[in-house]
């Protein structure tokens, strides 16, 4: 599964108003990746801090995705909202629109949804709002890839309907031998050296090893690194060179169609 | 000036959650408009509000308006913000695309834009705002129309710039002798009759008796009952009939260019 | 088990802004209940209708009490968030001293708390919420009842600490043979005189008849009305009337303590 | 006019949510203190957020103030917004009450209250506003001190009504000939030493250099650095330390009365 390149994503513009997170490193990342997801006004991103993150994604050509979570300011979306799908996608529909605007206004287009926070969990358990998700994404343009765990329920959906899905690897998170990603906080900082030495294996290998110590194969065209992460533009840096030095391009994800 | 068409704006969708406005007659006003204004979340109209109104104006063949406000929901736009036009511009792109998006989903677009409350009064006295935001829209439709008052900052900005716009009459304001809209409350109460033959009279000599009792010529090309006027739906239903009877259609505007 | 008086609640205030809810007729309900549940703000409850509420409260002699929600204007309280214990008491807390610095201003002070929607829900369920709960309102005034239901999680956590609560009555709702509340929608619209017939009898005799036609014995301290129910008026008039007649005062409620 | 003792007050707890303003140092900031102004809400100051700040107050014998802004989350309460003062006297209460249930919490009490942003300013100027405050201010406690500039229009309300005030020094903004405060951006970086040194002046001598030259008097209880200025900790610190050598303490404002 050697391959030439690879999508690099990263939330960004996930300030509000005079507020911004992580170190506040926008400008130091969006240089370094190929994909940006863009927070799109309910659990982060007001629309100047979104003017601004968008033409800054422009400038550097990197790919404008919308970052659709859930309305909770002050949770930052990390909170789940019992809602019905409908109210759900509804939501979804319109951060897409307002995030789409802001591309239109440079003569550019969406290019993903990955959706934030409780809210990508969400989608990634719950059939209902998987389902009423990618019809109307289908709706709203069926070339819109959407970014997904792989062998989540979203996926499947998705895959199913034949839309486009980037399926992800998290470069700054450890997987369990499901294959699952292991949220809980690490004992241990990240080091940038080892992440990138975990990235490039799992770019030319497609395998990762567990939290358990089981080496297992994992599939995906894009890899997230989170950007409130500590240390992310040395994370990115770190993955960057040594993809670079075996070969293997930053570029737009390649969707996987059915 | 008689003329064959005119016509007919509401703002709509201007509820909030559980919350609704007016008799909440939504259902009742739509059938009766040729332009809907639809409320996009800043003032009021949450994304299921939105979703709600725009199948319904789909439903009817009413055209599709964004009408954004200021970021104020409990003051429900009516109370300016000092904000720098940048902002101001932003917020209404934001609201564009939004709205814009829940067209998408039924295969429409965009059909105007007018300004809530506040906001719209801003535009119509604030030369920087004007410019940014005629500036904003013609970077996302040259073609899309902006609904405007006769002789406003706004106004003469967009025609400058050769940008459509579509002036309006209040048939549930008084006017003074200026031409402007007098805002104060109304000692009586609005008779539809009365309502109705005074927008005949506009549109058939294009004259309008003002609050000292002069009578001015007035020149527009849309009728504007708002959908919070006590007896909304009695008012738009006399001027219907009213106009049906002199021949005159309710219809899209056309809009003035240059 | 028969009383000389009984408390009867209603919630109240639940406008914000320009908008509000039932027929919004707070002005009608006030004077025909003994204690106001006022919203404190995050469900609904703007500072303006809190004024407005709390004055009408006095005026009529009404109880104040807080009516805490969720973060969740468009949801208004009724969808769950998925938040720790400690940000959901902190919320309560910060809802407490809004209304309360409101009943401050007319020399009074708050009565009693009943939080609202799925807040109020949760907290019948969930042990961590109840029990920090009862740690702030005991810090807060160890002598502030909460409403709740009989057989709630809060009941007990507020018991077992010696913290006053009112057990309450539903009125408007149905009862299942465990004696919880059915809060699905009915088929048949609510008839006035026999809600008031049910609130009678379970005043005197201190029973219920169940969906599934069972009888069952119940407790409790308040009977509550919802203003968002239609005809509320008609059914609080209708209760007070058949009450009256039966030699039972509503007035306010005698905590039950330990 | 030497002085044994002065107030020193910083605004506190500016964060939202996971969000932190200035550089996130309220730890570091507190202990230097006497008074804190702690946001409620509004422009800032989610419940949680709250909960801490006022903890830590207590912790280090702070006296706990509260900072009511406009209700503006996205301009940080730094834009004023056209209301009513019915509206904006209400929206004070309001956070007033929630601030004070926290120090409640503690068994402690409000000790002051300061206006935060553009709704400082507007009680500057705003006689309408600064009356309606004024005397809720004093139905709810009438000892409760208002932060203010000198002959602001709320100082002389304020002392009219025979209301405390403190009035404020603040050691990071320079002063013009009139003695009111110069908001413009200044050209060079605040130097702390070069502060400290100011604010000795002003305690020994009551006298401050304008940006024109001219040297003024200046009268008042409490000095204020901002603790989103840049290296506000190395300010504080440094007009601690030369305070200290001058024998004048730091300690909670002693209100002027009329």
């Amino acid at each position: 599964m050697h391959r030439d390149s690879v999508d690099l994503n990263s939330d960004i513009g996930e300030g509000f108003g005079v507020w911004s997170i992580g170190d506040g490193v926008d400008e130091a990342i969006m240089p370094q990746i190929s994909s940006a997801n863009i927070a799109a006004g309910f659990h982060a991103g007001d629309p100047c801090t979104i003017a601004r993150t968008v033409a800054m994604a422009r400038e550097f050509g990197v790919a404008i995705g919308v970052h659709p979570g859930y309305r909770d300011l002050v949770g930052f979306g990390r909170r789940a909202i019992h809602s019905s799908s409908e109210e759900l996608v509804n939501d979804v529909i319109y951060q897409c629109g307002a995030l789409r605007e802001f591309a239109r206004l440079h003569g550019l287009d969406l290019s993903h949804v990955k959706l934030h926070g409780a809210l990508y969990m969400h989608a990634a358990v719950d059939e209902a709002f998987a389902t009423g998700l990618v019809r109307a994404v289908r709706l709203l343009d069926a070339g819109l890839p959407i970014y997904c765990m792989a062998d989540s329920v979203i996926e499947r959906v998705a895959r199913t309907a034949g839309h486009p899905v980037v399926r992800e690897f998290y470069a700054d998170r450890d997987y369990d031998n499901s294959g699952s990603i292991v949220f809980s906080r690490r004992v241990r900082p990240l080091e940038p050296r080892e992440i990138a030495q975990k990235v490039l294996r799992a770019c030319i290998e497609g395998r990762v090893v567990t939290t358990d110590g089981r080496d297992i194969a994992i599939e995906f065209e894009s890899v997230c690194v989170h950007s409130d992460t500590p240390h992310a533009v040395l994370i990115l840096t770190a993955v960057r060179e040594i993809l670079a030095q075996h070969g293997i391009a930053i570029q737009r994800a390649v969707p996987r169609m059915n």
